[in-house]
């Protein structure tokens, strides 16, 4: 049987800031991506968090991003490859300050907004970043845009990896995200969203923009935890994948 | 033989903002207590200092303080308790991930400035001080001062401690430091500062500012790292201990 | 006729984070105090805050706050004087570009959270904070808690000032709100806060918590903009006032 | 007779952390760009540079930059054209607090680091810099790289523009800097820089590292303010212009 790992990124709130449903969503995933104080998240939210997620059983991951709290960590910035590192490291090591004094276990780590996005195609990114995973612990699961360079490069160092698919993007043939700012990048339907998951998740393929069908792999979904509809969309998913016999698991 | 350590904040640098000469100062000391980002510090800064201690097979520990870094985490604030066990936890475990990624063992914590002399008097911030190091791994050590409130908690929950006593600081009556605010809080020459540093390590006392004597207990001595005669006297202070037949040695 | 000020703390949104119904509340008002980015706000939220309260007429002031973001400027904080003084300078220097560019003009200043709690009592901060308004413009008006050493402070250095009350506090006899933490802070019913407020501007009185009636200067009233009936509420004080022939303006 | 101004970035210190000879290099330049607490300064360390400036007839700037205090505002950042617009106008104005409640009058206004080099090729950076400025007071000079984008914005919008060029970098054919990444990007001795400044500020012309002669104009010379010998250099600068009859002022 398949199986697949549903992903959302929580613990985004900051002080008096609330950011995300995560009392609701947590009930629907089986991994948090857990926000490390960078581009969200404080100190006691990390703490809550890491407790919600214990208290349903989620697996824990850090969601460590830019030091752009303004931004929310969505905005490019020019850091050296020793930054990059040295700032993945600081972040993964503060989450995992509350996992530990819980008891809990700290299951994978995934890059947020911008840092995400130019570790997909930025080699010497991806590989600071899989080396400052891979030092801090060797059994932590890298998660990466599905096919990308940061999963290539989690995998030379000798990481698992997580290849992650979105329900509600488009995808072009070359097998990356159509950019936001292009006609066409969101899927229109949740009844497509969810036809393209199973697609991806059943068959490991996709069809892209073009019309074409190209293989694609789907370790992880990323769920929104934001928004009006995304518990709802969240759940249809969860149930859709049940009901077509996908085993719903962390990795 | 008696023993005593010499331990010194250090990593204090802040981006292209430089404190402290901890080249020089960490030949002369054997504990280090790194800033966590908080009150001073950034990952790179960090992740130099760690790297720095074990070179020269000196004891790391972390060196939490409160989130203001304008005021060098000086300044009292009024955090609740759980805020100030969260911001523990967080820096605690940062400071670890460059530890453990680096292949070292982090020893102890001793917070920083105001947090440190608000919790040598207020027994609710020392007790969730303690827990939180407690919680993170029991085997840390906990520095505070001597006799204060957060000596006293870290005992309480079984951690092992550390009665922090200063060279250059005199103590009133009630075993507790003169203010910087009052008259006479400094010691003002060298020899004297010495005198007071042997006669805590070997005979476990110190000579008030009213003159009387009082026991102090002296695990560790504070070593200042910045200002023009640092370095040196703290090689001065080591070499009178080791010549006074003391074992210069971390905890 | 009397006439009376409604006052709202607006333009507390962060980045992706909001705080607050500006956009309602704003036509209910008649001051907008607009945070400056220490405690809450952002360079781009203060630009749109601006706009929107010429847009709608209403007086825009200063909210200068303690620079602590994740708590939002409500934790107290031990600065200097020379310290308090110029943290006001910037945040009103800041609000001000933004107003001058707007082609506005900055009517008024009124401290936030901690910063205004504790200048209600401390008569040296109530001074460094009516000297740095006075200093940047002579013309400005300080807002104060009604009776306040900030709103003696103010008139000593010959600032115009507004004594601000609130309508869902409850007030002791020695004319300081009774401290949240303390049983009947809050006014429960808003039928019982619109007669305060009524008692207040028409007759320049109230009744403390002992059930004893004491003088209280009302030129303002603070108006919360955020929660579920905030807005609502708003408005029937608004109402409640226009009915029995207060004037409602800004001064 | 020809006239130049020497400008130098001050007030770049921040809380306990020093950097600069403000108190020295302030005696031999004609205009002082003070920080404005985004890539570095903080309003104590601002009001300080204002006064300082001012004992010194010193004209001074607002020198506002990226939100990377860690990074001092030297790393690329992808922000839309009205964040940057916005956080221009929140940085003049909070300098201007200052300038305006200690009597003084602002002059001038040059971007700092990754701001001051992306708008110097961007035309819409430009723009909107270029705009701010001119909406906080149409009288504020604009600095930028001689011959930049960021001056011929300044110029379409109405603004008075200073070129600024450098003693120590070299040029290249089309007139820009010689990266610091390349060979030969900095002139290595002292005499060379000297000359090179008295041809650029006399001739108007440079000679590229091609070794032809091209055509610059120099308003204003970038004085470094850090650095054991740049207080000797720059007064070393100052006296050769006097020296070849180059009146040294502000603009």
């Amino acid at each position: 049987m398949m199986q697949v790992d549903l992903n959302c990124d929580m613990g985004e709130s900051f002080g008096s800031y609330k950011i995300g449903a995560d009392e609701n969503i947590i009930t629907v995933i089986t991994s948090a991506n857990v926000a490390c104080g960078f581009h969200a998240g404080d100190a006691t939210t990390m703490r809550k968090t890491v407790i919600l997620a214990m208290n349903h059983s989620v697996s824990i991951g850090a969601h460590p991003g830019f030091d752009d709290l303004v931004g929310f960590g969505r905005r490019n910035m020019s850091l050296s490859l020793q930054e990059i590192y040295d700032l993945m490291i600081y972040q993964i090591g503060a989450l995992n300050g509350f996992v530990t004094s819980e008891g809990g276990v700290l299951n994978h780590v995934k890059p947020h907004g911008a840092l995400y996005n130019m570790a997909a195609k930025n080699k010497g990114m991806a590989e600071v970043i899989a080396e400052a995973v891979y030092k801090v612990n060797p059994e932590l699961i890298l998660y990466g845009l599905s096919g990308s360079e940061l999963i290539e490069a989690g995998k030379r160092i000798g990481l698992r990896t997580a290849n992650e698919v979105f329900a509600d993007r488009t995808y072009q043939e070359d097998g990356t995200l159509t950019p936001r700012t292009q006609e066409g990048a969101l899927i229109k339907t949740e009844k497509d969203a969810i036809l393209q998951v199973l697609k991806m998740v059943k068959q490991q393929k996709v069809i892209t923009t073009n019309g074409t069908e190209i293989p694609i792999v789907a370790d992880t979904i990323c769920i929104h935890g934001d928004g009006e509809n995304a518990v709802r969309f969240a759940k249809d998913i969860h149930k859709a994948l049940i009901e077509d016999k996908v085993i719903v698991k962390s990795l």
